[in-house]
């Protein structure tokens, strides 16, 4: 498929994911459709259309979908029957719908991992809370059920007997907890032509209770080993799952020096925010060059970065105000990416923040000037 | 005035440069409404809202702004009357009316200038064909109309004597040409609160026919001398002018290693285009800043970056057609910014290539590579 201003791309789902999408879609005049459940979701301003319809629901997939040329998502849980569908009918839809519902399914993620021999923590498939009682030896461990996990949902840490209680009594698995050195995350993009690029490793820091990215550093400090490894599972699995689109891939690099891959999500992602303004191409850009065949663009990094979340302050549910705005704006090399959401609830993700800095004890300093001066209050 | 993402921004004129000011306009949640007499402008599938209206006009402009908080501008060419209406009725408005008037008139410029001990070319003013004739003397001179110049409009070069004959006949002035070394840009920002930031100067080539911006590098190769002049030049005309919003001030380094004054354009403007990959802040965030009296965001360059207009190839006019973008997305660090013009015509600005790069050298070939190969045709 050669560049084409022309063609109707439309997404499933229309997030903040989906938001930063359109404005990269901007850049090539590319009109970009939009359908989503919430009339009041991030995209609806700014999408070439905007439908309000269930992602998870055959008939509004499938009557989204058929006028238009290319379809991709950004959000994993969609109904991937009509994608086939649809597929079937000569769209081009990207990723591919078997592997969303693949990646739809934890335990079946992990397994993909174990028959190809992507490392990763050894995990075993429970179906009741008394199933995961009987796994006492391989404590302590995560059990986590086998869909609907988004956000620290569906998660649960079982770090003792005591904990068993807080296990899942639905199809699920546990997974030993991995006494980890760091978190990292690689993204990953293929196109039809089978071009394969990687973004720069970028560390990860996570809240310590809400289980959400608190903020993220690229590139990573890791070794030229490490990033070596990072990289080269990234391509390993977007190569075995012969994946088109843009792929994220969390990973453990434990105490040893060992790369396990924690979980996979075949979109953009929270970790790549900061390519916007600290790689050559932003993953939002990568991830149109890759679903509509272009070629891949560059991803070196232009300057380091960091990247936070802005969340709803804890108390507060309403219309948002954002409190000391003006001086997290007055500080150096501080870019607001705010997401369109109206209303503020605890912990929303309601933006995020990019500190671009070539001297790294500056970012961290910065990444601390945001977190303690905005506040995002109703 | 504290950040407030409630605000309702008004925009007088809705080209492209309405269009990347929308662009940096949703990362911080505001709403821009844009007036444009031109049904298909660029802005209008991006904007808020969208209201087809003469800028000209009197009664356009005051319905437009009525129910708006703020209103500034992307074009020179407005009703300034009904700005200083609006103004009085409570609107904020920057630029300031009375310094859009001014701008408005390249003669009033040129006094400006003057009477501010402003260094610029010698002019005269002149009324008649007959008047400019009488100024043989200081030829080699541009004989300029008073308005309507724009994009090599209204600017007549009269070489000779026997250019004569291409003098306007109306009011207009003559200005002597300048032997310059180089073409000069610097944007300069200044807020309510009468902070003032400029941006590294550039350096502009301009094609030799068409008279319009060929291509442009940041920063420009000047000696640190010129650039602290062409810097310190920037914020004398800025506060002499007590400009609130961004001004672009283009300027002659002349062999004698004077810094002259060309032109100024309240507004955003096609120097600056690079920003958005090249500096920490864009020119586009920087004015949105200035008009809403924001902090002003650092300029510092973050990756030397060029700048290529990319024209509607001569003998073409119709629908567009990138031919060659395939190519030119291929190239590390070319990034494409396309205007949403459906049509193209013979040297129409139908979008911009920036392309960063560390090494000026690499810059410069593939500033070449992209005029060569990517050709928009109908």
């Amino acid at each position: 498929m050669a560049f084409d201003s022309n063609i109707k791309l439309g997404v499933l789902g229309g997030g903040q994911l989906g938001r930063m999408l359109i404005q990269s879609a901007i850049d090539f005049n590319l009109d970009v459709h939009i359908i989503d459940p919430d009339e009041n979701a991030p995209c609806k301003h700014i999408a070439t259309s905007f439908t309000v319809g269930k992602l998870t629901d055959y008939d509004s997939v499938m009557a989204f979908g058929k006028d238009k040329d290319v379809l991709t998502i950004e959000i994993e849980n969609v109904n991937t029957k009509a994608l086939k569908d649809l597929r079937d009918a000569g769209k081009k839809v990207y990723p591919q719908p078997e592997i969303i519902k693949l990646i739809q399914n934890k335990l079946h993620q992990k397994q993909f991992y174990a028959k190809n021999g992507i490392p990763t923590a050894d995990f075993k498939a429970t179906a009741t809370k008394a199933a995961v009682a009987e796994l006492k030896e391989m404590l302590p461990f995560v059990n986590k059920l086998e869909t609907e996990g988004y956000d620290g949902r569906g998660v649960s840490v079982i770090r003792t007997e005591a904990d068993l209680d807080k296990a899942f009594d639905k199809p699920s698995f546990v997974e030993k907890l991995v006494d980890f050195e760091k978190e990292l995350a690689v993204i990953v993009a293929r196109n039809e032509a089978g071009e394969v690029t990687t973004f720069p490793t970028v560390e990860m820091v996570f809240h310590p209770v809400h289980n959400l990215v608190e903020y993220l550093i690229s590139p990573a400090s890791i070794s030229p080993e490490v990033e070596e490894k990072a990289q080269t599972l990234a391509k390993t699995v977007v190569n075995k799952l012969e994946m088109v689109g843009l792929l994220a891939i969390e990973m453990f690099l434990t105490k040893d020096g060992e790369i396990l891959v924690n979980e996979i999500a075949p979109r953009t992602h929270n970790s790549g925010h900061q390519t916007i303004e600290g790689n050559v191409t932003s993953q939002f850009e990568q991830h149109l060059r890759a679903v509509l065949n272009w070629p891949l663009g560059n991803t070196e990094t232009v300057v380091p970065a960091a990247m936070v979340n802005l969340l709803g302050e804890d108390g507060y549910t309403g219309e948002a105000q954002y409190e000391g705005m003006d001086k997290v704006l007055a500080q150096k090399g501080v870019h607001i990416h705010l997401y369109g959401k109206k209303l503020t609830k605890p912990f929303r993700k309601m933006g995020h923040a990019t500190i671009s800095d070539h001297d790294i004890a500056q970012l961290k300093e910065k990444i601390n000037f945001v977190k303690e001066h905005l506040k995002i209050k109703a």
